[in-house]
């Protein structure tokens, strides 16, 4: 089931996506069947089906928190000049970088190095504290793209990564929410204009999506709606104003933004 | 103004506390007038007035973020082994970190070193985004004290903070919002089972609390309830299970919890 958020008059509201397009994009004759309320439980679609290339997709959930976790490829961390770390480590980025498909990544005028990282965004599904490793498919609602904008140089200089990573726009998700994904072969990658930057299967994880939440939630409850990004793979690279960014995962689709300066 | 929150059968509620002892304490003549919603507009207490101390308070807000300012007291900075870096350096706490006054600090299993950090908490008020500096009164609510605990060990071993000061329970908040502080010479203090261990006047941070909001707010959309930890002095150290730990800031009053550990 793929579950999105859509714009609908002055409202934002959940529905089921069915009939997408051969390489998972939206068509003329792509639909979306409206739910009630949210998607944390049974997800029940209406009568209400409108053609979704009429609406505004915006981004699949507002979390209450956004975990992602460093350095979980070791051909990335390989070359950040690292390695993968004994334990996980995470950071947080605040909820107000969240921006949806299609809105613009801005530039801030604080870096003159801004990259993309193309990640595996998890939705958490329910609260949750202390979750054993074959428990955690029980807590996840599902998947969908991340783009860990990362502001490079402001991230060696401030050691702690909280503006680096924290700034309005710097965290794309979408299009929509998965609920089932093949997590060792489908292939996530990320284009700029249209040339591959990224591409390594979801199996090249030195930690799984299990092993992280599991580990994640001995640290913190999660809430429904919390994402977890489990790490980019090699190939990162700056991203500048006019481009066009694309984060993909086989099984979800495509997660487009523009890059603008800030004006 | 001082506005807490407080639980009135199943509801959190607000309200204007009046009557207080003379260290800002609770006692049997502490009155609060109930407000109708939310404080972050015109606060207005309506007629339903119940004493204070037959209430339980809680976290005066649950914030959307929570961010947190590294070394911005310089007896602090070098009791770290470093100094008062050129530019702020922030990092983000979770929501679900956050407790409220008398509610216990839970060592985690995984630490073997949590020490206690008192701070200055500023309450955000308004949606705001490149705040000038003269302009940063506008967009506070209000202050509060923090406790910015932290498990040393992992944050030594981490490199970056988001597990050693993200565990639940790690952000005690309280007691109530002040809407007036004064922010040079009111004094900052900790006391672990009454023996004093911090204690700094505000007006020996390095940045003020106007110069840290303008600068956060230029690299990120601050939204009304929206937390800043403004940094700890020098004095930091050690909590065990059992201990009580108070962070005082005079006009404001003490933030009390205990501490336990993780069964």
């Amino acid at each position: 089931m793929r579950i999105c958020r859509v714009a609908v008059g002055d409202s934002l509201v959940y529905g089921v996506v069915e009939g997408l397009g051969p390489d998972l994009d939206v068509t003329e004759t792509t639909m979306i069947a409206l739910v009630d309320g949210h998607p944390f439980g049974e997800v029940t679609p209406t009568e209400r089906i409108l053609p979704l290339a009429e609406l505004r997709v915006v981004a699949p959930v507002l979390p209450s928190k956004i975990i992602a976790v460093a350095r979980n490829y070791a051909d990335h961390a390989a070359e950040m000049g690292g390695t993968v770390p004994t334990e996980p480590v995470i950071f947080l980025k605040p909820s107000t970088s969240v921006i949806g498909p299609r809105e613009a990544i801005t530039l801030p005028w604080q870096s003159e190095h801004v990259d993309h990282e193309a990640e595996l965004a998890v939705v958490i599904g329910r609260f949750c504290k202390d979750v054993p490793v074959d428990r955690v498919a029980d807590v996840i609602l599902g998947y969908t793209c991340a783009n860990d904008v990362s502001a490079r140089d402001l991230q060696k200089t401030d050691g702690q990564w909280g503006r680096a990573k924290g700034f309005d726009t710097f965290c794309p998700l979408g299009p929509w929410i998965v609920t089932d994904l093949d997590l060792e072969d489908a292939i996530l990658s990320c284009t700029v204009d249209g040339l591959q930057r990224q591409s390594a299967p979801l199996g090249d994880m030195v930690r799984s999506v299990a092993e992280l939440i599991s580990w994640i939630s001995s640290v913190m409850t999660l809430l429904p709606g919390d994402v977890i990004l489990t790490g980019t793979p090699a190939g990162v690279g700056p991203i500048t104003a006019g481009q066009r960014v694309t984060v993909h995962i086989d099984g979800i689709g495509s997660l487009e933004n523009s890059v603008v300066n800030r004006v």
